[in-house]
């Protein structure tokens, strides 16, 4: 792996390896991109953002060799600058994603932080020409309508990490764009799949955190327990593939062994599979359009035995349904199931709502979402502090509600 | 389907329909690519050959315009010649079918014949720039080293129109083909994937052609029982995507869904899957690099249920190693295989050998398969030959050992 002639050809022309700049660094997704860089001699980590983990940024910096870090909080980047010593460029603040972005002039960007925090210093990728490895959905949810024409623009490639939108990123290769028909995303179940909608109501925190297959961040489970998550991914794949909502369907695959399927307009259906591993969409989109070798253990048909579909369960239709009508009715409703969506789950997280109050709690705002005329990031970031004032709104009043009620 | 404007697109500059020339145009492969071609505008057949089936070869010359039609029986050509009555010529004989090609010049020569009659007028069409539909596997398992580097060198692509090599193409569109590690051809078990290995032995020549899920010639069908199909499959695959045996995998799945898988090397698994329908990969072929809307019912997963796998069972083994042996032993191996199966099966279906004589017949022949220096088209005429002998001699061995043992 990564031998000087192998390099050589992955690289063409280029012979010093690919930059890469990662934003969210020491979370998951952060984590392995940078396992995958390691053991890739023709990838280098040239800049490493993080929220506040001053010490693990620390550390992977060291490692990696990079040459501009950036810390959200101010605080946390006043320790990290002097336990780096000068040695790296420690950049602080808000804005300082955006900043390291520009600075470091990546090949590639790689924006593994959660939430709307990655839609500026995304859209600074597109101006510098970076191709783009998106694990962050929550920039198409909200902004695919400003990201994806500015990418187009911009001639820079979009490359989805979420391991269904990387299966068919894959799955699209075996055909012509305009030769889709349709597209199946798959679904684990998550954590409650085996649960009764009663139980599931009233589920605990650590409850929702235990996932079945798939490790990964605290809201991203939770987004994955209350199937919202096919529904952000739904609205992903409307941006990234220009699929309309007729063309986008969900299937419960609980082994999640085969991540999604295109079906092309003569009947061929491709299907990506794989184990469950993030490193695997993570090296595919840094790597791409090359594939680097990886000693990654086959997948064993016969020893799985079976892969099984069935449809989506009915008490899960009502979250998967957010991403259609945020499609359907297009504007800043993708920003509003967006915003809603983390500020509900923050709300379950604190305990301050139940885990059945999530989905009609988005719901509930979503409907209510107000017409725009125009897309802009103004009308993206309004659209966001509405979203999450009404939850807060909605939480009152059912608190205040159930306080009367005693 | 077919409209004005979706021609267009589709033959880019070409204003007239792709020209197909089709052997064995009578058989299952043929008659399906005639109905693939009457639906779709953008191909037309332009030349057809059959054994003796004067009948249906004069209605399908009516039908789809043919300007050439070719029978390789003489008195079967003397009736279509005064059934069609000069308004269409007859070539006949032997040698018709490359004589056929060479005065078609077909864009596409779809080979739907069986057994090793399809190689000469193969090697004919690749003299003539024909893209190869290849349904004739004999042809490839036979004379692939003299096949593909002919098409290499003439710069002609050869596509298969096997279910399981079509899967193999269209995945390895998802990567570079250096970039495959391995291969899984699935297999649907064939007629008698459930009985126990006893009966199989004694198995009637009805009971062979019973096959679960593929409706297919009688020849195709006894190698699917036998699993022999396997064994060419595999050889077929060595040579139609330049892969070693041990890149090569079989697998049982009874459902025939997913038609075969290819692996990356990043561990990424691609999958073909569709309903058993041999016009999907017909028409893929006859159509690539475009895919033709069909109007082809959806892959309905959560419907269908469950995929299962298997290992090939242990009474399997024996004929899907003469696959991995003839690429192991190279040279004429192929050719001896192919003969001595063409053989043993004939014997089969004439009530001379019992079924479980078949596998055990090719493999001694196999097994002492000379040397032989150069592969050329004399080397390989022998080697068909030797084999065939070895048959019969080995078939009235038995017969007057089984005299004697009364």
């Amino acid at each position: 792996m990564g031998d000087a002639t192998s390099i050589e050809r992955r690289c063409g022309d280029r012979m010093r390896p690919k930059r890469i700049a990662i934003l969210g660094s020491t979370g998951s997704i952060g984590r392995q991109g940078l396992s995958v860089i390691h053991h890739d001699a023709s990838l280098s980590a040239c800049a490493l953002a993080a929220g506040g983990n001053w010490q693990l940024l620390a550390s992977q910096a060291r490692q990696c060799g990079a040459e501009l870090v950036a810390m959200a909080d101010q605080a946390a980047a006043d320790k990290l600058r002097s336990e780096l010593g000068g040695a790296v460029e420690v950049l602080a603040g808000p804005d300082s994603m955006s900043e390291l972005v520009r600075r470091s002039q990546p090949d590639v960007l790689l924006s593994g932080v959660v939430g709307s925090a990655g839609l500026a210093p995304t859209l600074a990728g597109i101006e510098c020409g970076a191709t783009l490895a998106i694990a962050n959905k929550e920039t198409l949810v909200m902004a695919g309508a400003l990201v994806m024409p500015a990418a187009r623009s911009a001639g820079v490639a979009v490359l989805p990490v979420d391991s269904e939108h990387s299966a068919i990123f894959q799955c699209l290769q075996a055909g012509k764009r305009s030769e889709v028909r349709h597209v199946t995303l798959t679904a684990s179940g998550g954590s409650f799949r085996d649960w009764d909608e009663h139980a599931t109501a009233e589920a605990s925190v650590a409850d929702a955190l235990n996932h079945p297959t798939w490790e990964m961040g605290r809201k991203i489970t939770i987004d994955s327990a209350t199937l919202i998550n096919k529904a952000l991914e739904v609205v992903e794949a409307h941006w990234l593939f220009d699929l309309s909502s007729e063309q986008i369907e969900v299937v419960i695959h609980p082994e999640s062994i085969v991540h999604s399927l295109v079906e092309f307009c003569d009947g061929s259906v491709i299907a990506q599979m794989g184990h469950p591993d993030m490193t695997l969409p993570i090296a595919y989109a840094l790597a791409w359009p090359d594939r680097p070798p990886r000693p990654a253990a086959p997948l064993d048909l016969p020893a799985i035995g079976k892969l099984t579909f069935r449809s989506l369960e009915e008490r899960f239709v009502r979250a998967v349904k957010l991403g259609f009508e945020a499609i359907d009715r297009g504007g800043i409703a993708g920003a509003v199931l967006n915003s809603a969506n983390e500020s509900a789950v923050e709300a379950f997280l604190n305990e301050r709502i139940s885990f059945g109050q999530i989905v009609p709690l988005v719901e509930e705002i979503l409907n209510r979402t107000p017409t725009m005329d125009e897309v802009t990031l103004k009308a993206l970031t309004e659209a966001d502090d509405w979203a999450r004032r009404e939850v807060e709104t909605h939480i009152e009043r059912m608190s205040s509600g159930r306080i009367r009620g005693r």
